[in-house]
């Protein structure tokens, strides 16, 4: 059963760029990524106060994945949404989905897993005990 | 165990730009779909003779994923590696990974689904028979 | 003297995303131009009813130009400032210029110039009579 | 008078990306200045040795301009060209040209201005002395 808006935790909105669009009319598959990275970074910074340019322990991309829908295109304005999965000792998994106005199924889905690691070493680390508190508040 | 070069039958090389590093030093996750994206594409057009402005039936994309392994930057030159995995009657899956010059196993693996379509309807039809003979000449 | 945002017609918001970000933990120059293509973008669309997949006569960027003042980053909510300056025969500029939320005086400004073409020859054509008078409107 | 390949002192080829191309089917003009950035950067890193992470004085983009004069696109490979023009105390500035195999003349011009500055401040500071003597060797 195809989830919808009332399946996630935290919506944002995702305005579209000409160039998002490619020489078939349509937001390019590359694209959906950086509207989930959107998504997840507008999270960690807003709900988890993440800061990339001082904090020790940063999350890093250890997977994502999109399957496409229905195509999209600019000048649509897109929203995407998210809820927090799995949560294991180091690193975490979102859902997430993409919706258009013009449907009430997801555009596109998918899911993205974060690893916390230490900026130094890039070595693996518990995820932090006030971030991972607030993960659990965006699990469904 | 860890796929290697031999595991693949095209690649071919996948120079860097500078933006292509996000803010940590690193290439930004969303690029390794770029990446990706041509390498399929380049395999597409010089052994199926994919031509995205004229043929009635095109590939579109359904589902990608990435596994990130190990950081890679610009100014490093990568190589991009592709196999055919399974072939389906209108869809067809690559093995992909990422190989920089620093280590044996990739930097990054992954998937990526390509589907047939009629490109004014945008339904998808089996995959057409020159194409489909040139795809099992790339499994392994 | 440095222009303001009262010396623009058009004003529209720019989010930034966080891979609009460089290395330098800046927004990337090159980002700066598909900002600038935002706001003439969606000037065309809004005001000048511009449809680039049916319009026989559509606008080419001849040129453009960005100076650099201060520099921006993500998060940052960023305001897209335009009017048109010189309209001539078959081309018309763009005066442009970025704000930030920090500073009266723009993070940017530039100009761009659009030349009408016809889709089919790619050849120049007079300004459709239209959107000249629509262009009029947001000279100052 | 048309710049030729001649004119330049500085050649690096540019290999242009599938999702370099827009809805138009040519490559979208902000991309040109990722081609242009492209060339300077690797000039900066292979002939002076800069090194973005580490310097203390680093090249900042203080302005860039592009003319387009014959679109190109994928998969086009293309070339890169460039001089040093004028060299003052703090900013110097790149001739530029984005030259296809399908014409003598380029398919775009520019120019691009880089000022040093103090990685710190933010300041300007002057081009540093092995720097400066570099730039003089790719004037023309």
């Amino acid at each position: 059963m195809a989830w919808t808006r009332d399946d996630f935790t935290y919506l944002t909105p995702i305005p579209t760029r000409w160039n998002d669009n490619d020489m078939l009319g349509h937001v390019n598959n590359v694209i959906y990524y950086s509207y989930f990275e959107a998504v997840v970074v507008r999270f960690l910074m807003e709900k988890c106060g993440v800061d990339w340019g001082e904090d020790r322990y940063i999350p890093y991309a250890a997977e994502n994945l999109c399957r496409y829908k229905k195509p999209v295109a600019f000048p649509e304005e897109l929203v995407g949404a998210m809820r927090i999965d799995k949560i294991g000792n180091t690193s975490f998994t979102y859902d997430l989905a993409l919706f258009s106005q013009k449907w009430e199924e997801p555009a596109a889905e998918g899911h993205w897993v974060h690893v916390f690691v230490d900026r130094e070493t890039e070595r693996p680390v518990p995820i932090p005990e006030n971030i991972r508190s607030q993960l659990t508040e965006f699990q469904k």
